[in-house]
């Protein structure tokens, strides 16, 4: 695979990634949304499917990794690192571009938020669990927020739920011999979604540097009414949690199998 | 495939889809029904399931587009134009079928709709969501309506939402060599899943402009108790959207892969 | 296949399908369960997983068809009547199996379910959905009730959702060439979910002689505490309706495919 | 496969299952998690889509069998018993390796439940369903709790389900002729959703000894705040049960395959 291919497909399958997976957290988050308070299950399918279209899409120009902490596993793993700046490259600008297709979705969403805001019907929506509460609401579509901000507990949680993505996802390879068919990429956006059901209740599981540090860019230079802040500071946690975790992944990939 | 087969395959296929897409609506929506305010996710995942069953069982006769935004993704990637014309009239035909099987299967959950106006029994079911409120739920059952009705956001959506269909549709094909494998299907209705949970929440996601229009005629035809205005003021944006997203979708899929 | 294996399948693979389905009945109806109105969405995915594990199970011995009117079907299409009672009967008895098997898992909860009537319990239980109203709840746990009683409404329900089914599934075995692999009972059980979520409303599905008929027959003899009627008025609905449906959708597939 | 592979292959699969499931669980029930109070849907995919994590993980290393009800199915049905001793160790190990991940995902989360007892929030929590009745509800985490605590329903709720897991185990095995390809591995998966949503309201489903066995044992040890009692009294029940279904099932199977 040339660079270029590697490049546009990493950029395709992360912005759909991101753009199902901000999408779903608009769908659930946002007042006039006809999924509002969907509930968690909804979340977590919806991240999942985003994996199956975006790396199902990717699959033939660059494997779709769609996640720097699986691109850095498989470096680890097999000692290859040549390509890996290409992967990076994509993944971020993919998913600063989903964030921002995940915006303009629901952009009627975001102007009526802050419309709305200070009208009798926020009394009326806030009974509902899942309703904005904003601002922290709006940052929770693009980027993750702890519900205990406590950043050993935080770390500790996106280490252990990136491994629980990165192995697997390098034993796949494996058992298939065939990284890339239809079944796998069904089984791993499946994967995601257990993660996300299981493993997602502390840190929202960003479990992909990426994921989070792309949108949370958007974010901060997007012209969302009532955005509120950026949270930089909780930042490096779903980037280097995560990065841990797929490196231990490799390595222990690399011993036990 | 010749006109005949493609014909009645996306008649039945189509007819399928919108069964089980209108029949989910109508299950969630209407008072008397065992799933009613069953929420976001069944609506999901019915026409998702309506998709595959659809297109698994029209795969053999016309490869089971049933989409005329995936066909004409189809036709601007391939340039190939001769069939289109057979498809988009199944498809149509197709959908306007389904919309009567639905109102068939819930006939006595839309008389009763009616019926019970007016009686104590309004103010109790009220307060559960997704409960009707006539006559605009009805409409609801089988064609879209938007959250916030804003023509360019609407339009908007419903672009960015069907090439987030066509585009990964379009590569799927491409991954698997083979366009029809139960897999390939399988994992095309768990990507409308997915649309459907992230991209939805603005206008109920058409992403197809027959499954829209089809069920829209028979909605201002059909002797439906009580069932308010079609809306056809609305109407254009589910078919434009569409077919502008399935095209772009074709174009970036010529250019990118 | 003899006739000794075929009755073997069906019956262990219908008593499998039964357990699940009336499983997930007793699971979100019964007081004291865990799963306590959980809702349409686990009623949906509990049979047609229970679909996945009977015929997937049964498939080596019998093909694993489960049901009186996908034999009809089968039988209307490729015009072999030879063979057909012996799948009648092992799924009727399968289907009578199962039931039994159902109600020994939630023996404690049956039994508890009247000792706990005239308790306090009961205004503080019966605010949440899905609660037990005694007696009806328990038949609903066995066999189908209509929300709405209307012989010609609900026989029209039965008859398409069970076209909705039989259609694709003798569609299925054309797109394959191979009628029972993995993926193929995959696709039939998520096509079952998708009829239950989009076309279950009216009715509860039976779309299946046996699966209605076997429970009722046990609810009728089992030694049920406070058990109510077996409703025997309404039993012929979802054993003619299915039938019909079944048959209609042989004759279609034989002429459209 | 040698011994060191299956030792290795079980203690890596059962730890993955357990840290999905007892994740889920946690996930559902600690007061501060994002998916608190999600419901028994989440609860039932979590569970089987750590069993796809697992087993498939595992599968080039030992076949990924991961229970010891399983396993004496496999060999009462085929009679050969010499790896047992090493499939157990391996499950049990694994079992408690996996708890103790789960316990570390939730860190913050088990020590804020304790910090928060006594607040005010407690009675504004108390009413959602789902929500932490310490410390019973600590101990649900990792083990199973009867809703009705009576041995012998008990145990025959736990010997018809791991029944209803290990009969189709041994026949999905038969019907592909490869017991370990990605599609079998979700099927078994959906498999244990499907156990989980129909047959878990009355005990929460052990169905595995060493999913029950592992995670009390460090339980009764861990340093979790107000964890309460293991009880040890209700242990042998989730062991002995699916210990007999997963034996009768290999005979079942055994003589009717």
């Amino acid at each position: 695979m040339s660079n270029g291919h590697i490049f546009v497909g990493e950029v395709i399958g992360t912005a759909i990634l991101i753009l199902f997976g901000a999408g779903v957290c608009a769908a659930v988050t946002l007042r006039h949304s006809k999924a509002r308070a969907a509930g968690w299950v909804v979340i977590a399918f919806g991240w999942g499917f985003g994996v199956l279209a975006g790396a199902y899409t990717a699959a033939p120009l660059s494997g779709g990794q769609l996640n720097p902490a699986v691109t850095l596993g498989i470096a680890v793993d097999s000692g290859k690192w040549g390509k890996v700046w290409v992967y990076l490259l994509g993944q971020i600008v993919g998913a600063m571009l989903g964030a921002v297709l995940a915006y303009l979705v629901y952009l009627a969403q975001f102007q009526a938020n802050v419309r709305a805001e200070g009208s009798t019907e926020d009394t009326a929506d806030g009974t509902a669990e899942g309703t904005v509460e904003e601002p922290v609401a709006t940052l929770g579509i693009f980027s993750t927020i702890p519900e205990i901000r406590n950043p050993v507990a935080n770390l500790i949680t996106e280490i252990i739920a990136t491994m629980a993505l990165v192995l697997p996802v390098l034993a796949f390879g494996l058992t298939k011999g065939l990284g890339q068919s239809g079944t796998t990429v069904l089984i791993v956006s499946l994967l995601v979604v257990g993660i996300g059901l299981s493993l997602g209740g502390p840190t929202g599981y960003a479990i992909n540097p990426a994921r989070d540090l792309g949108p949370r860019i958007v974010h901060t230079f997007l012209p969302i009414p009532n955005k509120g802040t950026s949270d930089w500071g909780y930042a490096w946690i779903p980037v280097v949690g995560p990065l841990i975790g797929g490196a231990l992944a490799g390595l222990v990939y690399h011993a036990a199998f």
